[in-house]
């Protein structure tokens, strides 16, 4: 009874209580509070264009906008009290705005139903949560870049199937995930780019609900955006993790992103990386639940939309925090170079060897099938491949002559792949440049 | 530096400072320390192993038990105090046991990683946990059956592909929904009997780091049981929003579990169904997230894993407030019979009608095509099926006779099924029986 | 043995068996053999390539060329043979070119990977799959257009919460489908001119096993776009099964998207829209999965990418069946003006009798307050809320007066929403014009 | 208008026709063929219930029941002619049935809806699917166990947070994965259980529309058993992976399980562990698809439901595949005992060491620390923790004695752990013998 005549904002029809648990399945004030100064941003325009449409007259405008400063105040002071009837963030700076500045505050929602709100709020809130994390990104790309620069000239493995492969440059490695992140900070920029264009029909009084579905479009794709990003971050925190083994010992994390065990006295784990490694099952499972939540819903506002909320606030925390971990763990690890190097063998020179015989005039399938036997017979006699005489050679292809021994040469090798994306010293410096100079513009 | 010489477990070695972004991405204390119950619980039980094997004296052991005991009641009263260098509700307790009892603190966790420490809360928090959700089930399943019992008499149509289909027992639609959550007791039943299994070698001082990946399989599987559960309860909150919406009008659920609109006076939504259907895919969501963050992992511990804590911790609240406002929902809402049986038409018994015809020796097959037929004819007529003249359907079949009239009475109809699952009263009250006596073992 | 000597292309290396269940694991030819036209396009301009870096000489590449030409009038005609060594389509092309041409065919793959080429393909057969599918939307999208602008003048309940809301015109609702595709096809358009970007380094002879991270993103995306067209159809879908249901019975499907009952004559079953409503699913896992295998993968090339494949295949199959039968449904189905029209009752004017109070003065949230009362009047008279004494509404307000009959026009209602998205004729009809002119320059 | 009166089961009503692409995409003859001994199996036993009843003559069920043989015989020989109407195996073996034996074939769905027989048929296909599997999980536990067995003797570091922790046996890491394989049988031993209940009402003529929701749970929970079995797998081939890079070199996989590079001739990838880590992917998306697929649907059956079938198909065909190539991969492995027992390093006892400290009565958590300090002090003065003199452990606890020189035993270390799934060798042996056992049993 109580309820008919209270705050609830459908006050004039409701004849029943509501179940405590019900109420509290119901109210998202937990969570959607942090959205608090996007609530009092997008009241204030709300406010404003109602004048325009002469729907509040100037002063009340004046003094719900004053009102709304106060509000603002109080949540950026800590002191504003949220009550137990405040249900979501709307409801309570509606509840206190009526306190504050009485009768007036019941036209702030004229012609806005409370999800035209929810949506513009979220709106707001994205589009700092975006520039945020763009920042975040750039921050990352921006030290990956300033390291690959500097450790231009350390080779080591390259690897494929987690095999050994060809000697590559260490910031040849750098500058693929460097690369992969600039991508996602286009991506990130198209997402604010259409969150920035109001809804059709916004600005004017009578929004349309049909404009929900486009909006939980844009959540749906930040969500995925979140995915794809930290996705990205797995798998370079598995190659550092692996890096970091004592079995590859390329690198050393500082103690700043490792821990202990409580154990044993000996270890240091890496557990910035694992935390970076599994965050992306984390975010993707937040995309798959909304996504699951969306599937089959009729058009326009259902109540399994609230859910857009927590995932949205997750993946931006989870995201923020992880972005940051990773420019700390890529700013701080110590390279092994000597470790690096010594990792560098002769049978990853075995592609050069072929490429030998293709330059003599071998047919590549060829030449790789006769490289593959001087493999095989260096395995046979237990040495590695530079260690093959003349004899052993020739015995695969009379074409071996002793201008082969130019083959040994990890650098030269390198120095081979000198098209954009190479890992050529004048490649990967090309990227660097290239790199530096999107960082510039986007940084602007 | 300080650090160093601080509380951190690894004490010894570390010469770095920690990220203060890593130190809060790696503590878990902020979720974790709803399981200090479940943490104290399980040292006490560890310190009396460790008496036994005479790794702590009894004296020593009544130290920790007291400190034990004196930190459950400051977390009873609410007045544990966490410091800022508590990562997790382990350290925190730890850190306080030796505040309050000194050095003999040292020695709980002699031979015990913090992993195995982890992994035994867990189990005893989730042990908890599932009697909770098992008590949950069963009222919910108990509202539906006394409701079916009550109800029993009611008939209203069955639907397939969203059409109506033949007349059924309301009764019978609730109790299809409470036999698949009785299956799905059954099911939390046997994850509860696997978690009071001890792990292999637990109890003896030496633990096994494999264990973890077995714990690991008994959280996937309470994730996946409640993605299940909810996923049935989705569909059972579908079928109610359709039957209380004003098209089909079958139902009309309580205020309590109901909401207004803030825009339009006249509104009243079923959120409660509403968010019911939504967690099906926020809690699926968790399970794809664990299981992604599962994926390729080494085995033994990895950080990784403390992803499932919030997963769990999310799940079983949801679960838990889904399963108490469903049954809120079951017990309040109000069934409109005369709509529901106004809602029954004869072309709802033409299988009846293609049974009349093999009862009198027509193949089913030709008998459902001359059913079909008659069908069209009272479409092409513009009356219902009921309202053919005898020349019409012996045009149809000359088998057609007076008696045909006997079909179109609904209640014989739904007396026709009186196997086991079937619409009959009989049947219907067979299963109510039934259930009845499940409650009655599982409640023990 | 047989093996070392075989056609493998590893051919120098091996010395055991390969088990055949291995080989059937490892193989791909059953399902990329689809992409045959894809490989010799790409064989083709790459032997161009080597040629122009005079890696082989222009008979050579001629004798390629018309091997390559010879291998797609096979496969065109249906000849082609796949032999049991074929693993996948590539060296399926490959060994025939060798049969046809001998030795030369040995060096078209001088400088390319298996992995360049899988890359290559995939981005040539994506590039088609992309038009075809940006065909399919917009043909939808023009159907739906067409229509809106034929049936401008029918009114119906919008929905909220599955309650009835508000009147808005039924072009209103098939538009809003229409503007989510629309921009469903904006982004496939950014992915596609995303595949049209040649990885950084081809073209050139050495490609880069970083290459393949990026292609995996566009793969991503592309699953990711099909989960979110899907999901907007099964939206769609289901509030046309809503629509067509018997309780709403606002269309009726064509026979050619509804199937009858195997049991039940009567039943005709609207499974076209069932299968789209599905098919979120079907392709929301397909994304799932192949995020859930690229999680934690080590960089450049692993054989766990295999994956991607079918997961393409299916995806792009279903979408483009999902498209046409979408099109075939929304150009066929029926509407039953006179019941979409009678199920407009005046409670669903509340907001406009508020509105009524607003203008004479009443801030919003208390006219919504009053309006809420009078339509508690109206349900405890048990008349409809246009049916209260102007005696009735001066209880509630009095500031009521003979002029509210104005508000009882659903008509006059709909012509308030001219904003533009609003559901006023005016609105609609720039809306469809301003989908002419969209689908005008996409379908150049 | 052919199709009215063609072999549509629905023969009777329709007036329109179907769309061609409608009809593929209606259709699942394509990959429900696969069921045709389920459903032949299905139809001759339900035939059988029909002439118990009286519904069919002795005389008709032996026509049916040899027609069905008939069907079986032309399946079996490769004879079996699909014919363009036939929409799935269900069709095609009833519309075959009425041209071998005519009329008496339209008596054999009496009181059978399509949806009954698909259920009917599923279950029979699963049950024989669930044998396979399970045999396929006891030869893979059985291989590992027996190696386990041989190799007991092997020591190599036991991981945890992919740093080196302990010593353990090999046999040790073996059977944890065994472990929990056989966890998985027991599972999957379990749904056959229930997969082998008949559903209620079945066997009767009349079933219930219900049946179709508890058999979907059955199906939901054999995808996800897939997924988590599927997991298990993905981190034994990850461990795998690891062990047999260049950089751990713990094992050698066989050719047989290995595929080389098509650029690189010294490569030799572990195809085999890469293509069973990335099928858990797969086959999680399958079950994410189909829990979508399921999320919020109406009860009973909606043809959404078609989904499960190719879900059940791919998931067992994976999973069947992988098991074999694992039970491949584990028994033709090699051990390379030197490289794994030459890393083992003496600061993986520095626990032991710590343990030492509390021998002599240190608290654990000090003897922690003190060991820690002795690690530091080994990596400061760039000596191996078993290298420092009795002075430098002096130094860090007066405790340590000349004694502390038994600690630096690998063999005496491992011995300490002999409780219950410990990796001393008699717990070892235990767990040997115990899944012995186990597989006895299981056998039967």
């Amino acid at each position: 009874m109580a309820n008919m005549e209270g705050t609830k904002l459908w006050g004039g029809r409701f004849v029943g209580d509501t179940d405590p648990i019900m109420e509290k399945f119901n109210a998202s004030i937990t969570y959607d509070q942090r959205m608090w100064d996007a609530d009092v941003r997008g009241s204030k325009a709300y406010v404003k264009a109602l004048e325009k449409a002469n729907l509040v007259s100037t002063e009340e405008m004046e003094q719900i906008l004053q009102g709304m400063d106060q509000i603002s105040e109080e949540w950026t002071k800590g002191v504003f009290l949220i009550k137990p009837e405040d249900e979501d963030i709307h409801t309570a700076n509606e509840r206190r705005l009526k306190e504050l500045i009485g009768a007036p505050a019941g036209k702030l929602h004229t012609g806005r139903s409370r999800n035209d709100q929810v949506v513009t709020d979220m709106r707001l809130w994205l589009r700092d949560a975006l520039s945020i994390l763009t920042d975040n990104s750039l921050q990352l790309i921006s030290t990956m870049v300033e390291r690959a620069a500097i450790e231009i000239d350390v080779l080591f493995p390259g690897y494929t199937h987690m095999q050994r492969a060809q000697p590559i440059r260490w910031s040849h490695w750098i500058l693929s995930y460097a690369v992969a992140l600039s991508r996602d900070v286009d991506r990130l920029l198209e997402i604010k780019k259409r969150a920035n264009i109001l809804p059709l029909g916004s600005g004017a009084i009578a929004g349309t609900p049909f404009d929900i579905d486009r909006e939980l479009l844009r959540r749906a794709e930040f969500l995925f955006w979140a995915s794809l990003c930290l996705t990205h971050l797995s798998k370079m925190a598995e190659d550092l993790m692996l890096y970091s083994t004592k079995e590859y010992s390329f690198i050393t994390l500082s103690d700043a992103y490792s821990t202990g065990s409580s154990l044993m006295p000996q270890k240091k784990n890496a557990d910035s990386l694992e935390l970076i490694r599994s965050k992306a099952g984390r975010v993707f499972g937040r995309c798959a639940g909304f996504m699951m939540t969306l599937k089959g819903l009729p058009s326009t506002y259902n109540k399994d939309l609230q859910e857009d909320k927590e995932a949205m606030f997750d993946c931006y925390d989870t995201v923020h925090a992880v972005l940051q971990v990773a420019t700390g763990v890529m700013s701080t690890l110590k390279i092994n170079q000597n470790v690096m190097e010594a990792a560098l063998s002769p049978d990853m020179l075995a592609t050069d060897l072929a490429y030998y015989l293709v330059r003599k005039g071998v047919p590549f399938r060829e030449a790789h099938g006769l490289s593959g036997k001087a493999v095989f017979t260096a395995e046979s006699k237990n040495v590695s491949l530079n260690q093959l005489t003349e004899a052993d050679l020739v015995a695969v292809s009379p074409l071996f002559g002793s201008d082969v021994s130019a083959v040994w040469d990890y650098r030269s090798s390198v120095e081979q792949y000198s098209a954009p994306g190479g890992t050529a010293k004048s490649s990967v410096m090309t990227q660097v440049e290239h790199l530096r100079n999107w960082l510039r513009i986007k940084s602007q």
